[in-house]
Formats: structure tokens, sequence, C-alpha cells
């Protein structure tokens, strides 16, 4: 099994019950400061707040009976682990969810709303690593990796399939990179509908292994990014992934945290929508200038929405 | 001219080049907790942040080249004041803009971007309309009143019309009430196309007077209202709008303000949307069961998104 626009179309027929098809705004103001026409595939308004949400039911959705019997296990940041627990849940299994200490509370809440069993670890991916490993072992859970998973990509995929759907005309696609599941997806279902179409990936420059990856041609691992964009804190994209990205993606371009604090902020001003700091790094690209795009027409996937208000980046504290 | 389908018809082809069509989302954790189907119009994604982009723009495009002339001036307290600066700059004309003192930061900033030119007054009806006058008559600005004008009512309808042409079956529809403006125009629109529909206004308890107004029959003015939802802090409705609310509407329900800082941070929660305190108003009266609606389709105009984020009243200060 690979990764191709069969998959990702199967994967929208399997998840359509479970998930929502999210509107795509447009903003005159934005596209004014920009000099450029903006849709933006809100991802934020999916169920569980995130496009997690697709990979989440694709995968859960894809195991045989005998499969799914003792539940499914994960390490995630959050979004993935409440997606999970959320997919598990429609589907009447488990879910084992292992999350670094110092979530974002919003986020644990999440998880606990859809009914995940939460086991804190250390940050770092070998950590959280062990701990999905040790449950899996006890219960018999199947691991759904955030991002290093053929069915979890083919969902992520389906937001692209839609904007794409949506939105006839479009010259580049942007989303955020934290492993790289949504990059793929959105790359693979983009290209393959529409091959003249550039894909861009944008990471924050503090957790920028993935764009060093895609140049180097060998998986960079780095340390626990400190990044604000708190879903996109990867060690390392996937061995599924990179060759992937380095296949359909055109660019993978970084930005600065004062432009992702900018970015959210100006996306709450002008479109009146809150996105945590993960979905408003692809804006921050627009507005800090890292590639070509005057007159085009851009989708761009704000990919979440779950977020703390009592630790908006921009408000004093 | 009064107000009728055919002029909620002619301003939505008037204005639709200046307004955006809303989304309308729906949220399975809000419709298993209320146990009906919910759509929500979200006019907080509207132009200028609210729907009274629809009314100013219906007004002002409405003038003929000499009443343009010499601009507009209105009296609001805030979200009316932004739509009609915007919709003046649209058409190349002055907005003189009377708001009460300690309106939101948002809200004045709003104004300013627009252009507006800004005369702060005393709160209450009186101060503003005493304002908006004496700079009528020295300027020769022609008066767009919030509320009480069919063509602002008309323009307000037009986001119940795209609602009804988006969701079919809809048994019962909500909106805020502050000087009837939206509900006339939302009343009109809906009982015209489907006269079987529920049109239910909904006011905050501390600002009943048209609740009052509609069970007296004659226009109830009250003391300015301390609610926390700001666009709805009206003294009276209009001459023009309670024989109309009076015909079309069915009832009008109110709600406390624990109420609608509850819906806030609800819609907040299971939506990811920000809304402003008015435009929680009936979303509060399902959580307050103030109508039977059990199963039943219901659409909801979330009024506007302009708020002060720094002062989101379930955040401690």
């Amino acid at each position: 099994m690979s990764l191709d626009l069969a998959t990702i179309r199967a994967a929208h027929a399997r998840i359509r019950p479970h998930i929502k098809r999210t509107s795509v705004l447009t903003n005159g103001a934005l596209d004014a400061a920009l000099g450029a026409q903006l849709y933006l595939k809100c991802e934020n308004l999916q169920a569980a707040g995130a496009f997690k949400s697709r990979g989440a039911c694709n995968a859960v959705f894809s195991l045989t009976e005998a499969e799914a019997a003792h539940g499914v296990v994960t390490h995630s940041s959050g979004n993935h682990a409440a997606a999970l627990a959320r997919a598990a849940r429609l589907r009447g299994i488990a879910a084992h969810i292992v999350m670094p200490q110092g979530s974002p509370q919003a986020k644990i809440r999440n998880v606990e709303s859809f009914g995940g069993r939460i086991t804190f670890c250390e940050p770092g991916l070998s950590a959280r690593e062990a701990a999905c490993a040790e449950i899996a072992a006890r219960t018999g859970a199947m691991l759904v990796h955030p991002f290093d998973d053929y069915r979890v990509m083919a969902g992520q995929g389906t937001a692209a399939l839609e904007l794409l759907e949506d939105v006839s005309g479009l010259d580049i696609i942007l989303c955020p990179v934290g492993g790289g599941g949504l990059l793929c997806g959105t790359a693979v279902a983009a290209k393959s509908l529409q091959p003249g179409i550039r894909v861009i990936g944008v990471e924050p420059a503090l957790a920028d292994d993935v764009a060093q990856s895609f140049r180097a041609g060998t998986r960079v691992s780095i340390s626990t990014p400190a990044t604000i964009a708190d879903g996109l804190r990867t060690n390392s994209t996937g061995e599924k992934n990179l060759p992937l990205i380095r296949q359909y993606v055109d660019d993978i371009v970084t930005v600065s945290e004062a432009g992702i604090v900018a970015a959210m902020r100006e996306l709450w001003d002008q479109l009146h929508l809150i996105v945590e700091p993960s979905a408003a790094v692809p804006y921050a690209a627009l507005q800090e200038n890292k590639f070509t795009f005057a007159g085009k027409n851009i989708g761009l996937i704000l990919s979440g929405g779950n977020v703390d208000l009592e630790k908006l980046p921009w408000l004093k504290p």
C-alpha cells in the first residue's frame, strides 16, 4: 500500500459520514493586503477542531473487526489524539493516548471529552514511542501513528480534495508541516488532480526538520522544537513521508515565531477566526513574502482551532 | 415604501457585489445537546464582522447621486457604524458616525479602519439623535437610521433569504433583537417564503423593550440597558419596526446575562467560533429552554463577531 489519488478518494468515501465538509472562506482585506486571491479551507471548524479527524477516521474505519477489537493507541501533541479518541468512540472501541506533558488545556480537555485514556510522557519522540509501544504490548491496541501511516495521510488529503472541488483555478496550495501527514495527503491529492499546481509546505524556522530533510534527501532529526506552534513540534518527519514529500512537494519554506503570532492576530482581526498557531504558519509565509505569489490564486489549509484563549500570544497575560 | 419580499430581493441584488454570502455551519455536539438540528448563519464572518453590512449597503447604494453627495450620518453602538462607514467608502462618500462613549475598542477601530468620522456622545437615544441631527443640519448628510428604516430592514432580511435558500425544511428562525431591524427583515423574508415557519426574536432580559412593546402593542421605552450584549442596548424599537414585528413575528423571548455568557462560551468550545455577546443571545434561548423546539430544524443568525478578546466575559481579567 502507498498513497495515491485512489486511496484518498476511497478515504473520502469512508470518512464522509464522520467528518464535516468545511467551509472555504475568502476575505477582501487579506486579498488586498497580499495582492493575491486567498481561499481558506477552514479545518479549524472541522470535527474535534482540526483536520486530524480526517486521517484518524480513515485509519480507524479501515481496521478489520479483529484489528479493531483491542482499540487503538497513539502519541500526539493533541489534535491527532482528540481526533483518534473521537474516531474510536464513533466505532465503539478504546483509544489510548500518549500526550507530552505541558500540552494546552484545550487539547487535553478535547481528548477527555471524547473518552480517550490519556498517559502523559516526557516531551520528545523517543519517550512518546516507548510509552506507545508499552501500551500496545500490554493491551493489543493497534498503533495509529499521527503521520507516518498511509491511511492517515490519505485521510488528511481529503481536505485538499474538497478544496480543489470547491475552488477552480488554484495556482498554489499551502499547508503547515509538522510530521508531514497533511502535506503528503495534500500534495498527492493536488498534484494528481492538477499537475501544474504548486504545493508548498510551511514550517516554523524553529522546527525546520522537514525543510532540512527535504533539501538533504534524508531524514534529519532535531531536538524538541520550542516553537509556539505546538502542533508542529515534531523531531523528524516519517519514513513513509519523506519520499512522498520529495516527489510531490515543490518547496518547504520557514517562518519566524513573531510572524506566526502576527499571522494569528491578522486572521482574527480581518477574518474573525481564531486559529491555533500551527494553522497560522502558512499565512505567515505570505506576510513574510517567503516566495513569489503576486496575482495568484492561493489555497491555504487552516489546519486547526484548538487554542487556549487565556493564552493568546498577542494579548497581555 | 414598506418592507416585503420584493424589496428584500431587490436589496439582495443591489448589495451582492459588496457583501459576502456567509457560510451556514452545523455541529453535531450542539445538536445532540439540544435535541434539535441547528443551522448557524455566520454573519460574524460577514464583511465588517456583522450582518449590519447588508442594511448599510442597501441604504447607501439606494441613494440617488444628489442624496449621496453630502455623505451619510448615523448613530450606532458600533456595528452599524462600521458597516455604514464601509458602505460609504465603497460608494466614495463621507460617513459621519455618532457613537456612545464606552463602545468596545474593536468597534471603534472597525469604524476608523473604514474611514468613518466619529463623534462621541453620551449613552442613550436622545443624546445620539441630537448629535446626529446637528451633523445632518451642518453637513447635509443623509441619515441612515440603524433600524427604523425600510432600506436597512430590507438589507438585513437578505441573511434570512440566503439561509432559506441554503437550508430547506427549517421550522424555526431565531435572531437577536436590538432595535428590530434584523428581526423585521428576517421575519418578512421568512414568512413570505415559508408561511408556516416560526420566527422568534430573542432579547436580553435587561433590554426587553421589544418584548414589552410586542405584548403591549405600543412602543415601550426603557432606560439604557446594562446588558453585556452591547449591540442590543436600545431604548426602544422603531416606529416602522413595531407594526412589522407585531404582524410577522411569532414571539419574543428573553434570556439572562449569565445565559448569554454561557452561550458565547459554548459556541467557542464546541464550534470554535468567537461571536459577540449579542450574537450568542439566540443560542442562550435554546440553552435556557425558552420555548419548545425538540426535534425541530432551527436556523439561527449569528449576528456579529466584533468583540475585544481582552474582555471575553468568561475569562479571568
